[in-house]
């Protein structure tokens, strides 16, 4: 068996190099003369997957290590019965960290506990659905709003008007498409609770960006993701309390978790076991564990456990620098920001050592965050 | 013996109860009647101690548990004989871990490297002694400013002016006395760099404020000391990157310290060896360690290790939200975050596991911060 894969896409080797007879090149190469002999056929979002390319190979699975599909056209590999997979989902940890962070960033500017504020979550699918369980096992009242599953499932979901009027943190993780486009627009900042934090992490139209700019100055936004980036508004980025260039997903574990979906995907397509394991290929983190005390107060340990992973303030300190040049330089920074990003790892990739008796609030936080402990 | 001592010295009992008979009184009742029979008194700064409270005792030491002693009528003691003790330095070590958090933030915002910039340490004793030390071991250039230790000692010092002219980082700490009320003044102020951070942890009145509210706004400003603190010009703390409520040396260890050096300085009066270890006594810190891989980069070690145990931006939170409130309100709050502050443990406290060689670069980060590591 023949695999092609993008050369780009991270621990290729390692994953398929037992499964077949692995070739690298350029995502940008990939043409149909250098397809011809291929069976599986590897990609990220640089390469459009559609008849010009597969007519005349033999690729019979093609696979994504994005969470998108937008690249692929997937109703001619349905006609040709070239089965596909992408990696759903791969990045949505990273998205919940990031989230976690900023939110962390903003208890701590309005003298707030997290636990007094209500959160709103629209959007529940791979990413929405993490961060509610993540804020319920912290104690947190969280209220979700997601029409198509709770037409699908029906269940606790809530109308997004119940949620601007009565939620304190509203967080968005819908795709985007024509029902999400300005999902929050200028009627909806209107009726938002007094001091209400708008996080957005999931696409920039999704909020009116425009509308933002007017918004009342009570409100505090997070903002990952803009309306017409990498061209970004820099009075908006300025009116923000994070501001960060579509990164909210980068963390070295999700890039690497989207190759091992794709492979455990191809094993199933081939019916083979799957016997490479992410977690013996993860790199070790440098900063592997911290040691606690068992009885220290489970806030402060959310906020150092969190923070010693990862702070969302050191992007927006990056982001906002970037923002000094002309529109020409400031494009050309938000993708060099996103291209040279930093090592990031996902704080569940933690391991505490707790000294003495671990307090049943400190067990629940460190569930929380997926964090493995264990006595010194 | 019988040691009268102010009940909110820590750890009175600990150290004390074993040289004689300790009496732990408030410290505003210290008064003659109560002092009768005492051989020795220990107090805080709330206690005048002189010939009123004096006379008539049979007291023959005083400590006091803080870095000054404005509150000891120094001339009297010695005309009676009677010894006494200080606590110099004992918060040192918390007020350069403030500097480092600081610079940190700093350098996040501006895209710099510490070791990118020279630093001015203007008063070069127990605070500014330890700063030096720092940044030297951290590969820093470091010019130092103290004429008085430059007089009775020669050396490696230069002018203020010098620091002035030639360093993007400037910090005071000298006491504050004649010669060092308003020693930056907008004639100083004009002199700086471009971009000058200038940090004042020592006395507010070393820098005159009001030339800070209308020096060029290029300059970066750190401020834990006032001019008129309790009251604070709510425009001045606007202008400041990190604005704090003189808590700089507010470290648990620090006060700690504080007690464990009045009980030296008893014991070599006393002809006795010290037989109580402040190490022994410090409770388990709620982050006693981490455990770090020795290849990971040195600037992220020292920026993850200073952020874990203490980050200022904490402190400038709650002090921005207390000054809201109206001038009798803001006064009240400064002192009450002061007194309720939350226990703070210092930098040096913390144990690092390295996984795998510890690189010479991390090794030097570590020996700077007096972080003590093993191999995991
Ligand atoms: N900023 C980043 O780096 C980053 C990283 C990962 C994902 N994302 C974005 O985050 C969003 C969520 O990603 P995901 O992986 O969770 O996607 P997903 O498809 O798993 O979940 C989306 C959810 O939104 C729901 N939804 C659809 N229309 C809705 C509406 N009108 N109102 C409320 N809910 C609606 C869907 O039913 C689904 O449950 C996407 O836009 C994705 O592109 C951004
Ligand atoms: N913010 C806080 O919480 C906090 C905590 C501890 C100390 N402090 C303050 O920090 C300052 C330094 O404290 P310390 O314990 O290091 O004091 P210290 O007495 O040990 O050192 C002060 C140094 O300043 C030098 N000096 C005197 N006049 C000078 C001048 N004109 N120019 C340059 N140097 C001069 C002295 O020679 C001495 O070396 C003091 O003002 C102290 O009150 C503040």
């Amino acid at each position: 068996m023949r695999i092609l894969a993008d050369e780009n896409i991270p621990l290729a080797d390692a994953f398929f190099a037992s499964l077949g007879e692995l070739c690298r090149v350029p995502g940008r190469a990939l043409a149909p003369a250098v397809l011809k002999d291929a069976d599986v056929l590897l990609v990220r979002s640089v390469t459009q997957v559609d008849r010009p390319l597969l007519e005349g190979s033999k690729v019979r699975f093609v696979g994504t290590c994005t969470i998108g599909t937008d690249h692929l056209d997937l109703d001619y590999l349905r006609e040709r019965h070239i089965a596909f997979a992408s990696a759903p989902g791969c990045n949505a940890r990273a998205v919940v960290d990031y989230v976690l962070s900023s939110l962390l960033v903003l208890a701590e500017r309005r003298g707030v506990a997290l636990r007094e504020r209500r959160y709103g979550v629209v959007g529940c699918g791979a990413v929405g659905g993490l961060l509610v369980a993540l804020l319920k096992a912290l104690g947190c009242s969280v209220w979700q709003c997601d029409p198509p599953r709770q037409a699908a499932e029906g269940g606790e979901f809530v109308h997004l008007d119940k949620i601007l009027a009565e939620c304190d943190v509203i967080s968005l993780h819908t795709p985007l498409n024509a029902s999400t486009r300005h999902l929050i627009g200028a009627n909806q900042l209107a009726q938002m609770r007094p001091h209400t934090w708008l996080i957005n992490s999931s696409r920039g139209a999704v909020v009116d960006n425009l509308a933002l700019l007017t918004a009342r100055e009570d409100l505090a936004l997070v903002l990952d993701v803009w309306e017409g980036e990498p061209q970004v508004c820099t009075e908006l980025a300025a009116r923000c309390t994070i501001a960060t260039p579509h990164i909210a997903g980068y963390s070295l574990d999700g890039r690497l978790r989207g190759t091992a979906q794709i492979y455990q995907a191809l094993c199933e397509h081939l019916g083979l076991a799957p016997r490479v394991q992410l977690q013996a290929l993860l790199p070790a983190p440098w900063l592997a564990g911290l040691h606690l005390h068992g009885n220290c107060p489970p806030d402060w340990a959310l906020a150092t456990l969190c923070r010693a992973v990862y702070d969302v303030r050191r992007d927006d300190a990056a982001f906002r620098l970037s923002l000094r040049g002309n529109a020409l330089e400031r494009r050309a920074a938000f993708d060099a920001l996103r291209k040279h990003y930093p090592e990031r790892r996902e704080i569940s990739s933690l391991a505490v050592r707790a000294q003495a008796e671990v307090s049943a609030e400190l067990a629940q936080v460190l569930a929380a965050l997926g964090v493995a402990y264990k006595k010194a």
